[in-house]
């Protein structure tokens, strides 16, 4: 997740309110040394793979491609190392999947030494798009630096050369800046990292053909975003935010199950709380790991009990829920002040993602603080502190039926915002995962808004993930899968090698951040469907 | 020394020669590997300080500036850390000297933390007119990644950035090129290196202010030059060649006498010789110390012994001196084929250097010839193998006589080519150094060369180093102190920091390369005032 931009006013609101309750106490100031500690020490140690190009390539122009552009073969990979590159100056590689890592390659000399040096500019990317649009003058609304765009000056040849930056890419262009000798590129390839390991699962033998592709792909997407944490992107942003977290978490059950890599996440986030002890939404690893600070987002704190309720389902390993537990829970108290005295939750001055839309947030909130209740209940009550949350299970029934009572119109099927907002199939989903509405209401609700021309809908894949949690709750199974097919194997179709950050289906240009080529085309959040097609075999693979 | 290019067909010929007779025997076998692993232990640990720039500075064009502009300061340096590098996009810094090394720097954040990578370019260079003519596109004749400008994306903030690139340079721009938050540019500082450590002379208290400071400026010269071996240029060609390690050895005596270094150049000149026993001109360190096949230039070659033999008289190390003996006579032996019966030396298929000039060759040649014969003779005598050159003293006198009798011209006084080139200053200087003319023939020669317009003249400080050596050897003390005065002199005047590969005082744009910002602006060939100023004090000092 990386829309910080737009959301920046109401950190830096909130920035203030944690600045000045900073004075206050230190929660977990004891522990957060000793946590950070054993993050460190789940560290995984990376995968390294040699992967070679599978091609060289000629970009075409082709108004039916994804994005308009195509790359098609030209020549075996193998010609590279007989080609002048002093007279050849360009060459398109394709590597034939999504890689994340860092190129190794060497100048070969063809005939006399190497007497100057070599100027090459490197350019990495995602899609055939990606490559073949101008850059310059920049027109995205993040750093122009997130291009994979790398100048470089080489003054050996014969020797490998390994690129210090580590990209994310499928096709790499290389083009010579400045060079008065005859050489040639040889051994290019790229060492590629993961900590994905083997995946555990199979499909059924007759799983339909799309949904193993689209699964293939899940697969992908999980895997190059699985390197020292759960990143975002490996391309953008390149770091942990609890949202992907959550998902990538859910994926790895059905797939990686690298479970120590989430314990090491778990630990990273709640080292770095403030001295409130509240948790930034996204942190880096480098120089020393660090939170975001000002990325307080409420819906993403409220998951972090969620994550540690799935690892310790699927680890068992109470030590650390109980270790985790007090900064777990108090993610929700934080945000109990929230509740008006008509038992609904007040949304203002917060920052609340649930996707990359305008859209009203303080009726899917209610559901988004309802589920983070019943889950934290529930984790509470797995590892024994059920009694220190017995308060909250009276609480959310009582937030339920205040939501409901506010937002819910019986007449029209809908959660709907008393402001006048647009309806939005967010409010349905969250109505269901919270469980203000029955699977019935639900089902009602969902196909009410999908009905609505004017309802504001999913955006991304993020929210198509908790649409499809949601429908699985209705008993809209069939439905669930269609919708599976028709967004993540619209992808497919469009030549995704790892799903993408933002699909709309409609346009293949579209981008929260003014410029597609901004957009991250590996993106954790879009790899649940691994998870529904195991979790759900019976729907998904027959 | 850096004229590859021009005289590439020179060199493929000799190449064909060389590989034909390399057939027959490789007389320094047994030897190489041992005269390398020398090399190795007297490989230098370099003197690293760190080197803060002294003002911000702003370009402004003045016609009356050399190459056209200059830099006025226009803020101190502290003020950088405190500058929002985020809406400043640019930065201009003078560092107040010639340096050679790594920069170092942090992004200091300003507020947010960096949520993006951040993509700078700087652009290292050693002239003002350098940094502000637009290189591209490339004029240059020769790479153009020998410009130093480095785009550089950078993941992390508030901690140390090394750039891996070794620049030479006074002057740094540096532009933000994409970068969505706010920082400053903190710490900017360069690892400088050298091997140059103290130097051991003093000029006299009266010594005159221009000779002062040609005498610093000369010093700056050749203590950037020395690294890990004595090189041309630190921004180009970054190499030891015959010709400028020869000049640095003479100009060293008198100031930094850092004589392992010496000796470890002689060694790797001396292992790196090809099948025949043959020394290229120029050679590598990096990755394996290698030379630069297909340089092989006579005149170079032809002054190896003269290193030697100046090292010798340095130090003493009659070991090293007799450990290289046989492979310094190889090089004057190897040219004795070149006598013809008229007891001149043929100057064809030969790659032959003296100055970056179109010239005749065949008339200096004589001189180059003799002065590697009187100058092995005396090695020879030195370390007690005159017995095997006695035969070669017998030559020289022949030779004297022969060239003499061919090129000498009694009524002009001067040395001219009997194929009708015009008459240069070169045959005049190379006459007097070889001996042809007396100090007295030689004096009028140079006089009468002077007063010619028609004259090809020195058009290097290498060329004009030899001048200089040849007056002094016919008592034109004064004249050659006026030339130093004139020539270096006027660089000092144009502001030079360290002195130039090529100067000519009439065309500030002028290089053999076609575009001046190729030009190496610190250039080994051009430090050998320090020696003349030195050597002669009493001409030079007062």
């Amino acid at each position: 997740m990386s829309a910080f931009n737009r959301y920046r006013i109401f950190a830096v609101i909130l920035m203030a309110s944690v600045a000045f309750n900073a004075v206050a106490e230190d929660r977990f100031a004891g522990d957060r040394a000793r946590w950070l500690a054993i993050a460190g020490h789940c560290k995984p140690a990376l995968n390294v793979t040699e992967v070679s190009p599978v091609a060289v390539v000629e970009a075409q122009e082709d108004a039916a491609a994804f994005q308009g552009w195509k790359y098609v073969p030209v020549a075996s990979p193998d010609s590279l190392c007989e080609m002048n590159f002093r007279q050849k100056c360009t060459v398109t590689l394709d590597f034939g999947r999504h890689i994340t890592g860092h190129l190794v390659l060497r100048l070969k000399t063809l005939g006399d030494v190497m007497d100057a040096p070599v100027r090459l500019k490197f350019f990495f990317g995602e899609t055939p798009g990606e490559m073949n649009v101008p850059l310059d003058p920049w027109r995205g609304s993040l750093s122009r630096a997130w291009m994979q765009d790398e100048t470089v000056t080489l003054y050996a040849s014969d020797r490998d050369i390994r690129l210090k930056r580590r990209v994310a890419f499928r096709y790499l262009r290389i083009e010579l800046l400045g060079g008065n000798f005859d050489f040639a590129l040889d051994g290019v390839r790229c060492e590629a990292t993961t900590s994905a390991g083997e995946c555990a699962t199979a499909l059924n033998e007759d799983c339909p053909q799309i949904i193993r592709e689209i699964n293939r792909v899940s697969l992908a997407t999980l895997s190059e975003c699985m390197q020292t944490v759960y990143e975002d992107g490996p391309k953008r942003d390149r770091r942990l935010w609890i949202g992907d977290l959550y998902l990538e978490a859910l994926a790895g059950r059905y797939s990686y199950q690298n479970h120590l890599l989430t314990k090491r996440c778990l630990y990273l986030f709640a080292g770095l709380t403030d001295g409130n002890g509240r948790m930034m939404a996204d942190l880096f690893e480098e120089p020393e790991p660090h939170p975001q600070w000002g990325t307080y987002c409420l819906t993403y704190s409220l998951l972090y009990p969620s994550v540690l309720l799935e690892y310790l389902k699927d680890t068992g390993d109470v030590t650390t829920a109980q270790d985790l537990w007090p900064v777990a829970k108090f993610q929700v108290e934080d945000a109990l002040g929230r509740i008006r005295e008509d038992n609904t939750c007040s949304a203002s001055r917060a920052w609340l993602f649930f996707d990359h839309q305008v859209m009203d947030l303080e009726v899917p909130f209610q559901g988004a603080m309802l589920f983070a209740l019943s889950q934290s209940c529930e984790l509470a009550e797995r590892i024994g502190h059920g009694n220190e949350v017995a308060e909250w299970r009276i609480m959310e029934a009582k937030i339920r039926k205040g939501a409901k009572a506010r937002y819910y119109n019986r007449k029209s099927g809908l959660m709907e915002s008393p402001d006048g907002s647009p309806v939005s199939v967010h409010s349905q989903i969250w109505a269901v995962i919270g469980g203000i509405l029955s699977p019935k209401e639900g089902r009602r609700a969902l196909e009410a808004v999908f009905s609505r021309e004017d309802a504001v809908r999913a955006n991304s894949p993020y929210a198509m993930h908790y649409l499809l949690e949601a429908m699985m709750q209705c008993g809209m199974g069939e439905q669930a899968k269609a919708t599976m097919v028709d967004y993540w194997g619209g992808m497919v179709h469009k030549g995704a090698d790892t799903f993408w950050e933002v699909y709309n289906p409609s346009d293949d240009l579209h981008s929260p951040y003014s410029f597609y080529p901004l957009n991250s085309y590996c993106h954790a959040w879009s790899c649940t469907p691994t998870y529904f097609i195991f979790k759900y075999p019976d729907i998904f693979q027959r």
